[in-house]
C-alpha cells in the first residue's frame, strides 16, 4: 500500500494540543478513505531547545527529510525569547525552511461566512475576500550577510538583502501558475522606486508573464499594498512578493478576514514535498487550558491532502465537517461571540471528526 | 520684524492646486496674526525633470536650504514611472531628505469625527484612534549600498541595510520626546527575532528609554504591528521604526482612519527646520480639474507652524477653521458621501480662510 509519511512538529504553547486533533482527522481519514498514514514525532523549537540543546536537532531534520510532509502546531514563546540567537525558536524556522528548500509560502486569506463579525473591517468591505499570499521564504534579508561594525558614529549593524535571478523566476513561475487554477489575477508587490532588488524582482516578473498571458498582472508597489489590502480587499487574488514584505503583508491581509485561528499555511519547495501549519503562533498566554481552536490546523491538513498528496476528496471532507461544525453555531473561544458557549479544544476536534 | 522665509514647492498633479490653497492660509494669517511670510517658489519632482532635466535642481536645494521651512505638495505621476533611476521624481525625494538632513517623517493619523464613516474599519474599533508614526528618513536599506553581479544563478541584486547607534538615537530621542507630550506610550517597531539592524535598533531604543521613565515603552514585532494596527488602533500612541517598515506602516495607519486626503506630515532635522506635506500623492488622475482636497496641505500649513516656528495660536485657528468647514457639511469629492454635492478645491480653500 501506499503510506504517506508525515513528520509531526507539535512544537510550543497551544501546539501541542492543536496537533492532536489534527492527528485525529488524520487517523479518521484514514478510516473514511482507505489512505494509510504513518506519523513520526519531532521535537523542535523551544522544547528542542530545553531537551537537546538546539531549536533544530538534527534528528528532527532527518524525520523531515524523509517524510513526504510535514505538520507543524506552533513554536516560541516567552522563556525563550531573550535567548541567543542560536537558542531561539525562530532560528530554528529559519533553519528549517532553508534546509527543506521551503522557498514558497503559500498563505490564502478568505472569510468564513459565519465569522464575517470577527474582523474588525466592514462586512461589505469584506464581502468576497479571498485571496492567497505568496511569499518568497528562503531569500532576501532573511538570509542575507548580517553583521556588526564600529563607526564614528558607533556601532554599526548591517543586513544584506539579496536575490538572483533564478530565485526570482520560480516563486514567480508558481504564482502565476496558482493565479491560473484561480480569478487569473497576480498582484507583484515591490519597492522598485527605492530597491535594486525590486527592480529585479520587477523585470523577472515582468519576464515569466509573459509565459502566462491569460493572467492579468499588475505591480503595486508595498506601501500601497499595505493600503489597498484594507481599502479593497476583495480585488486581490494572488499577491507574490518578496521574504521581508509577505511577512508583513500575509499577517495583515490574515488579521483583515477576522479568522485568524482559522487560516493554514503551506510552504512548498521543488517537487510535492511541503511543511504545514497554521498561521496564528503558539499563544502561550493560554497553552494548557484546553482552550485552543484547532481549526487551522486541522486545515493545514486539508492543504496538506490537496497540495501535497492529491487527496482532493478527503480534504473537500475536511473542509465541509468545518463548514458544517461553524454552521452549527459552535465555537472555540477566540470565535465565539457569547464567551460562556464557548467549547475546548479536544471538544471542536472531536465535532469535526464526526462531521467527516 | 521676523520674516519667516518659506520654500514652496507645488510639484506635480494636484500639487499645485492643493498648494495654492495653501497659500491663502498664509496670507490669511498675515492678516490676522501679524505675522510675515517670504515665499519662494522652486521646481521639484516631474516639472523639475521636464525643465531642468534633474528632480532636484541645484537652486531647488538652495531656495530649502536659505528657508525656515518647506511646503511641498506632492510629485510624481505615470509620465516619470519608467525614466531611469536618476530621472525619476522619487529620487528627488530621497536626494532632499539627504541633502536637508531630514531623520525624522512624523505622521499624526487620525480620525476626523464626522469622516469615521469613511473609513473600512468598523467605527467603534477606530473610535479613539490617535497616533503618530515616526519614521527614520535617512537610514536604512533606502541610503545603502545597491548594486548588481552575475552569479551562477542569474543576475543578482543587492541592497544593503545599515543603522548606527547614532542614527537610532536621535530618532529614538525624538519619538520618546513626542510620546512625553502625548500618552506616553511608545512602540518600537522591529523584526529584531531576524535582523541585526532591528536588534541594534531595540537596544539603543532601550538604552534611551532609561532617561524617559515616564514613558511605557513596548517592542512589537513589524509583521504583529501590522496586524495590531488593524486590531486594536485606538491603543497605539506613538511608533517608531526604521525607514522601510515606516514607510509600510505609517501608510498602513493612515489608510485604516479613512481620512487620507485629511492628513499632513512633517520631516524634521536637528533644530527647528522641517518640510511639510500632505500624506496623500499627487493623484494625477484628478489633476487638473480643481477638484481635490486641500485640506491636508493646508493641515500641513498648521503642523508648520507648531513645530517649526511655534505659532501655536494660527494653528488651532486653521484647525478649527477646517473643523468648522466639515462640520458645516461641506466636502470636496474624494471625502463626500453625496458626490452630486462636492465642492471643489478653491471652494474649500475659500471655505476655510473665511472661516479662520
Ligand atoms: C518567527 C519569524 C522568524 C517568522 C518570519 O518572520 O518568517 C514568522 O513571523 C512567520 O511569518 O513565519
Ligand atoms: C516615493 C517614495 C520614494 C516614498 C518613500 O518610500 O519614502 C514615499 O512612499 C513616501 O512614503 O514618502
Amino acid at each position: 500500500a501506499d503510506v504517506k509519511k508525515i513528520a509531526v512538529i507539535a512544537g510550543d504553547g497551544i501546539g501541542p494540543e492543536v496537533v492532536a486533533e489534527a492527528e485525529k482527522v488524520l487517523k479518521r481519514t484514514e478510516e473514511l478513505f482507505g489512505y494509510q498514514f504513518e506519523t513520526e514525532h519531532a521535537l523542535f523549537g523551544g522544547i528542542a531547545i530545553d531537551e537537546k540543546g538546539t531549536p533544530l536537532p538534527e534528528e528532527t531534520l532527518k524525520v523531515c527529510q524523509s517524510a513526504d510532509a510535514v505538520l507543524l502546531g506552533a513554536v516560541g514563546g516567552p522563556k525563550w525569547d531573550n535567548n541567543s540567537k542560536e537558542l531561539r525558536p525562530e532560528t530554528g524556522l529559519l533553519g528549517i525552511r532553508k534546509a527543506l528548500g521551503l522557498f514558497s509560502n503559500i498563505r490564502p486569506a478568505f472569510i468564513f461566512d459565519c465569522l464575517k463579525e470577527a474582523s474588525t473591517l466592514k462586512p461589505e468591505v469584506l464581502e468576497g475576500t479571498d485571496l492567497i499570499v505568496v511569499r518568497e521564504l528562503t531569500g532576501g534579508i532573511y538570509f542575507g550577510e548580517k553583521f556588526r561594525r564600529e563607526t564614528a558614529n558607533g556601532q554599526e549593524a548591517v543586513d544584506t538583502c539579496a536575490y538572483n535571478v533564478n530565485e526570482i523566476e520560480r516563486i514567480a513561475r508558481q504564482a502565476f501558475e496558482i493565479a491560473r487554477t484561480r480569478r487569473k489575477k497576480l498582484a507583484s508587490v515591490d519597492k522598485a522606486n527605492v530597491l535594486e532588488t525590486s527592480r529585479l524582482w520587477r523585470e523577472v516578473v515582468i519576464r515569466v508573464s509573459a509565459d502566462y498571458p491569460d493572467v492579468e498582472l499588475e505591480h503595486v508597489l508595498v506601501d500601497n499594498c499595505a493600503m489597498q489590502l484594507l481599502r479593497r480587499p476583495s480585488s486581490f487574488d494572488v499577491i507574490v512578493t518578496e521574504n521581508m514584505f509577505g511577512d508583513i503583508l500575509s499577517d495583515e491581509a490574515a488579521m483583515l478576514t477576522g479568522s485568524i485561528g482559522m487560516l493554514a499555511s503551506a510552504s512548498l519547495g521543488e517537487g510535492s514535498f511541503g511543511l504545514y501549519e497554521p498561521v496564528h503562533g503558539s499563544a502561550p498566554d493560554i497553552a494548557g487550558q484546553g482552550i485552543s481552536n484547532p481549526i487551522a490546523t486541522i486545515l493545514s491538513v486539508a492543504l496538506m491532502f490537496r497540495l501535497t498528496f492529491g487527496y482532493h476528496e478527503a480534504a473537500d471532507s475536511i473542509e465541509r465537517a468545518v463548514a458544517e461544525v461553524l454552521d452549527a453555531g459552535h465555537r472555540t473561544g477566540d470565535i465565539a461571540v457569547d464567551k460562556s458557549k464557548a467549547i475546548g479544544t479536544i471538544a471542536m476536534g472531536q465535532l469535526i471528526v464526526d462531521a467527516m
